[in-house]
């Protein structure tokens, strides 16, 4: 099977890309599942209901999170009904939503975890206990795992890695909102990347105004940061997976910009 | 002209992969300027004479240091008469050694400047502030000028970049150890990319033993780090540059490892 | 002379307090100066142009803020033409309003002097220098100086008391929220406390709902934070000043709330 | 019952307090348990197991720890068998040592809970949960439940006290190395103070050479931290307590320095 992760959409740029894109990625790559990060869709921070939706529409099977899933409230309206949404999972017990769902692709059942590192990043449950216990409920129904580590250090993404080589099918990172050129197969089986890189605005300091953000940095003021206009990017990870062992045969990175293009 | 910049070599494999590969490198590219990021060359943490002089052998021209630059102090006795040695430049003055050095390759003067991120990093001189009173006085010199920031956040790596597009002739970000797949020349002819990454172990988490750090994030306790053994990689970009204007004219990056390699 | 200085005031309960008790400690202690932290004055952030005016008409000569001061964008409208408003004074040039002031009390001119720390708060110019670059332009007009350093950690606080002790009348750290019982004068002659503490609700958290906190501890998911009701406290300290030398003579802790006061 | 808690002793200086004050406050309090925190009585960092010993023979029945327990190694050689010795328990389970202890006081036993905040430190389990846990085991036996809660950030410390209001007989903050002057028993009967200070040099920095920690902010260059030399402090609290309910009845600050002392 083919697994198809596009990296943390950001704003309208962000939803552009998705809606021009999804289907030309899909003709291409003839994806079995498609996963899109979302928490950055709506203006920036978080997402909504509608959005979540039109991923849905527009053909991913299941939409990810992060450390913003929270910022737009109206996630708490519908993220319990929310079947297709995974947040990070080791947020404490208790919370709203779900940290591993499953789907079924053409036969194949897929659980697919998000988690959050802590490193630089607020506290919460250990991410590598929580993978733990999520990779041993999930092997009993079975052997393609799929784990999206939001998260920014490389050194807790790099451990995450390796920690569950071989127990799932991929780990690759989200939120720094820079692709990473380090995808490989570990030597026991699983894809890695350390980050996919977002999807939005090309031009923006990680998709939001350059004028704003750097106004942050000289001044120390606080400014209004907002989702930037012009060029566009898309940046995802394509898996090639054995259904039956859950192993990744091959990882490929797709970056769609003005730079370098998959597509003419 | 052309240079060649080597990201964050750590400990004996990262010297090894030097000593194999710059010399294949220069075959291949024919650099005028050779620069090493050696921040980890000793033992992971720091660099010593012994290994600076050795880097100067080789064939580099120049060598940028970062957080670690202090970590051996061996570092403190020859920082001083060491010419070709650039620590980051926005520590409080009186630091020793210097933040920018002028190197000439064949006739064209070129400035080279390090700078420290203070996102997810200690308090030190605002390096956006640093950068535009460096360049002040590099132009003096030349339009050839060379950043090599090291940092963390990607917002702050991508900030710099855009704060001095047009004015110096790449930046290029060091420190997270994993190469980012986003190398461009932005609008105004700066080359940029956010992280070279690392020389040195390929199997290690960020070059360290993967035992220790696991051990760390799992359970709290302290731990020694050590350099890991085993496959290796190199990490590097190559950038093309106008010398009379300063601007890049091309960048390309350089992956060796058993993943993807320019050399069969 | 004789200073009193009145910590962080939060929210209505605090500014009440001001009202109520201000004119006590007037009547009680006669002070020559009053200064008053007005950073979490309006609704637990920031300062508005009423309220700042307000603490004058009280009887306030001087308000100094913290790393709240921004969070009421109605500072922007005010702060260029509030002469007796300072704002940490370390915040890169050009920042809105200014980070020394000079009073004059019945003769005698006071340099007031805002400074924000660094330890686990944002980025900014060195407190450090900072206060060397304030305390070398006051000297030139009077020996009476006062730091109010908004600051986190107490390592940091400690270091400025000593760096500046001598040198300055007192050192008084904001910020916690909760007073420090460790009020002494320095062997050159300054005045220290670690911090003074709030004045606003008494059983909140830091002033702020506990309801609200304990869930943002326990959930790791946002909250709103609001200044809580009940009962409330005034936290102060008063310090006996040679003026001609500008030697703190003595230096007394003010806590008014249900468990301790000077008040019956 | 009466309980007696020494904050955080620093090296020597702070050990050389312990055998002159612990005999003196004993004759004074009588105490029914006498509780030290020693993270740092090592040289700054850690604890021996010739000190653990020297604590208990000068009078303590239970020595805490904080976030330098491990920092001296000669801990790992003796932790397992020092019954008395109570680390951080929000330690991911494994670590070695206990993280509560039960020590019985003339018939009455007492739980001792030690554990670590979360805020501005190393990620950790959850301190309000491990809370949680510890309680619900220790009230099966006692209703004394004595907390040390090692941590930075005053809002954390503040919501932890409040969270187990009723519950346990007193939270009493360390490692700030500044005592608080917010001594106080809630609502519900639990003794509560945010920081109860260090025992070691009165002239320090937390206890480390001035020099050396200025060196640190002024120049952000390494420096080697050690215990100065010079007048000496011993921080306390004094909590007298209902040993049938666990309420606490009383509690006091104790301050032994040149500027303040119970002794003449
Ligand atoms: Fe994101
Ligand atoms: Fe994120
Ligand atoms: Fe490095
Ligand atoms: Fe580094
Ligand atoms: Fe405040
Ligand atoms: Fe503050
Ligand atoms: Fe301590
Ligand atoms: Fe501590």
């Amino acid at each position: 099977m083919r697994i198809l992760f596009i990296g943390d959409v950001v704003g309208a740029p962000g939803r552009e890309m998705i809606d021009e894109y999804v289907p030309k990625l899909k003709k291409k790559y003839s994806p079995t599942l498609t996963i899109i990060n979302g928490e950055n869709a709506a203006a920036g921070r978080g997402i909504t209901e509608k959005i979540y939706r039109r991923f849905l529409e527009v053909g991913a099977q299941a939409v990810t999170l992060g450390n913003h899933a929270w910022d737009n409230k109206d996630l708490f309206s519908f993220i319990d009904d929310a079947k297709y949404l995974v947040r990070p999972g080791n947020f404490p017990e208790g919370a709203p939503g779900k940290g591993m769902i499953f789907v079924n692709c053409n036969g194949t059942e897929v659980a697919i975890i998000n988690l959050q590192g802590r490193t630089f990043l607020p506290p919460l449950e250990c991410p590598f206990k929580q993978a733990d216990a999520y990779i041993e409920e999930a092997r009993k129904r079975t052997n393609v795992i799929f784990i999206d580590f939001h998260a920014e250090a490389t050194s807790e993404k790099q451990a995450l890695g390796w920690y569950v080589d071989g127990r799932v099918t991929a780990v690759v990172g989200t939120h720094t909102h820079v692709p990473t050129a380090d995808k490989r197969i570990l030597p026991n089986g699983t894809a890695y990347i350390t980050d996919v890189g977002m999807t939005g605005p090309y031009d923006g300091i990680l998709g939001m105004s350059r004028d704003a953000v750097l106004k942050k940095f000289l001044t120390g003021l606080p400014v209004r940061f907002e989702v930037t206009e012009g060029r566009r990017q898309l940046s995802a990870v394509y898996i090639d997976v054995d259904p039956a062992t859950g192993k990744a045969r091959k990882v490929e990175q797709i970056l769609i910009n003005d730079d370098q293009s998959i597509f003419d």
